[in-house]
């Protein structure tokens, strides 16, 4: 999104009678990560979700009953690594094995680096606006988990 | 609550169509979270509410919009402090001062002691079942908070 | 176990005069860790064993003579670490090789996560009451050590 | 003790059968932990009870049932500061209050100093061969509880 575009789809926005999300708030993060509970239910994953904002700071963490303790932590970091790097935790991890292009970056940032699936990095337009981050699964389960949250972000924004 | 005690109010509950909460679980906790965010927005206070397990563990942490960055820290580990010594921050706050009994116990477990008010034990009876951790106002606006969530424990929680 | 079931089971285990076994205590780690120790001894292994309870918090921790002064830290991580995960260090190590689907997990929860074998999660049914780490010996020898605890916890419980 | 008569009393020893302990050893340990949990049980206090060599390393740890879960760093640290610097966690408090000759020193040695009492080195003669720590009263339970611990040694010695 160039200046004037932004511009004219806040005008619009505005017009519409809501705001344009440039930043994670509580409301949304909430929204968010009810979805992706009832996602991890079905599939009978008991998981930590977690959302940040753009700053890689948290909004708010559920922990589902019956959840691995440890995955707070985890799921916690994988929204701070998502906004770090502006990338998923999956594709990060592809970049950084022993030999690859970015090994070593799992040891920066003071141990807040994750490096599997289950984070994603939240987009309006091409604007990043927070993190999502799910562990509790398999790597698989927690990376469809993320995914699955990224991709309905749109439906739980009520302003679009 | 003594053995024989404990199991007829087991059965009983489980008679009554609902269990007895012996551990914080993530309906509770949301349940007492919304209802602190709620009266922190009457008195204009943005906080951040957190409550933990019995064992100490976070089950759910909210950040209300414009909430302080380091909020979320302090917030978590009151939770913490409170489940550790099974007492309120306040409390332990007034135990700590140079020259008081206790000095030097909020240098303890890794920097994860807060010592000032806005953290409260939950209790059902007298079983802790996990702690409340409020901050984002003055010490006593966070205290006043975590005292409404212990007081209310007991209305939203579904099986008393 | 459903709640029934456990509700009978209780209500037995207090007519046959004695308590069922829902979280650690302290009688017991002792009991475990006793047992542990002679076997190391009978195997030339100067071992710290450790055992935690369901929320991964410290009950007891031995160190034998002359074991590695490194070892209490890996014998208490170990512990913390299965409780994280309700899986055995060994498990979890063959996950996060480079080039598994966990690599990377242990360099999350703050240092506490160790992925070699000699740490075991306990469990009493299919409910975990605990985790046993043992640490001092090889690889080989600790895991041997572990799983040898977790096997005789039934032996070792007043009440089963 | 001067050096000949450290030789005298370690020929004697020998010839008693025994051996002049130089340094703390699980045996010993246990044996005075065991003391100060019955002691500790007397009072009706939940205690965390440690045991450290004359390195400052743990040689072991007991948590009694319902004992403050914050305790078992409390209690293990009480034993490296007694250690760290031959004295009592108490007699270092009175130094290190704001003011005091030794301020500052609580927030040395990366977070592991303890300064109100529960903690008393462990001497043979005028050799320090380890520490006691104890946590979960009062100050002042605690205090007694490892001044007790520290007076029993011989008691518990097998070989004095």
């Amino acid at each position: 999104m160039n200046q004037e575009e932004l511009i004219k789809k806040t005008v619009e926005s505005v017009l519409n009678g809501c705001t344009l999300l440039h930043d994670m708030n509580l409301k949304t993060a909430l929204a968010l990560i009810e979805k992706v509970e009832i996602k991890a239910a079905e599939m009978g994953v008991n998981a930590v979700v977690a959302v940040s904002n753009k700053a890689g700071h948290p909004i708010a963490v559920h922990c589902m009953d019956d959840a691995f303790m440890g995955s707070f932590d985890v799921a916690l970091h994988k929204t701070y690594t998502c906004v770090a790097f502006k990338r998923s935790t999956e594709e990060l991890g592809k970049l950084c094995q022993p030999g690859g292009p970015l090994y070593g970056i799992q040891y920066t940032n003071e141990g807040k680096m994750v490096v599997f699936g289950g984070g994603e990095p939240l987009f309006i337009g091409d604007k990043m606006i927070g993190a999502l981050g799910v562990s509790g699964g398999t790597a698989e389960e927690d990376s469809f988990l993320a995914a699955y949250g990224k991709d309905i972000l749109k439906e739980v924004l009520s302003c679009r």
